[in-house]
């Protein structure tokens, strides 16, 4: 066998992850069998379970680097301007499509619960710390509770783009989300 | 084969979906077999599928009853109560677990979104005119953006209490909803 570089392997990796991120999103987890998993990698299960133990961690690879990439957006724009980036832009957010999936899965398997709260971690920091250097926010309720608040929408809002509300309304609805939560 | 009157009949079925229901929140559509299905109403397949052509049928007829149930509460006490009921009596709400699969289904499944949609505008209809009807309402913004907002917002409380937020951030949270659409 060859030696392979650090950055080949890394290629390689985010390859498989780019690819079963397409096929979690259209199988779901269940559905996206290790057999799907090949064809949609092109890779043979030997390849892919070099990178990753298992489906499980394949996944969560996939949870983690969504939340990172979420994360840097509501940094920058905050979570309401992320959501209005979804609108206008939905093919740069095939990452919100294994959200639905976490949450079946959060239900069913509380050990599955734990281990991806960790990579969630990362989102609710940018979030919170954002709210928090945010001068624009209105100061009557604590801040937790106003991100529980967008959290919240930022759920219902891609249960509903997946149910096929229509943008007009949902960009409205944008605007009394914002509203409500400024100063 | 001895008669069978109606009314036995419609308890037979009425007994099927109840225990189906929890089958399906329990392994979601896919992983809801029909061996699973056999287990938890304690009748043969023959039996079920007496019933309900197939198993879409039978889990659309759960999705169609419990979107009746949601759409009494709404019409007496509104949307925010229904989910602050659902904080304070989580065992009544065992409907609520059908959604999130709904949802997973309705990204993979187009056809399935339009026949889903049929058994969804009773509750669509019983939260517009719930709206219309309350003079406390906001009347800044159409009273149909206030609806979607509403319904973005029980989705994504439904999945907030799925993935184990605390009652008392969603309680806060929920006084926050309820400020932001009075008038």
């Amino acid at each position: 066998m060859p030696i392979i570089s650090d950055l080949e392997l890394s290629r390689r990796r985010q390859g498989i992850i780019d690819a079963a991120r397409a096929c979690f999103a259209r199988y779901g987890f269940e559905g996206a069998t290790v057999a799907r998993l090949e064809e949609a990698t092109g890779k043979t299960r030997g390849a892919i379970f070099h990178h990753f133990n298992d489906k499980e961690a394949l996944f969560l690879a996939i949870v983690s680097e969504d939340a990172k990439r979420q994360a840097e957006v509501v940094s920058q724009r905050g979570l309401v301007e992320v959501m209005r980036d979804m609108l206008h832009n939905p093919d740069e957010h095939d990452w919100m499509v294994t959200r639905a999936e976490i949450v079946r899965k959060l239900r069913t398997d509380p050990e599955f619960e734990l281990r991806w709260r960790e990579h969630q971690e990362v989102l609710d920091d940018a979030v919170l710390a954002r709210l928090r250097a945010n001068t624009q926010m209105r100061d009557d309720v604590p801040v937790e509770v106003v991100q529980t608040y967008l959290e919240t929408v930022l759920e219902g809002f891609i249960t509903k783009l997946a149910a096929g509300e229509t943008p007009e309304r949902l960009e409205a609805m944008l605007d009394v989300v914002e509203q409500s939560v400024r100063g």
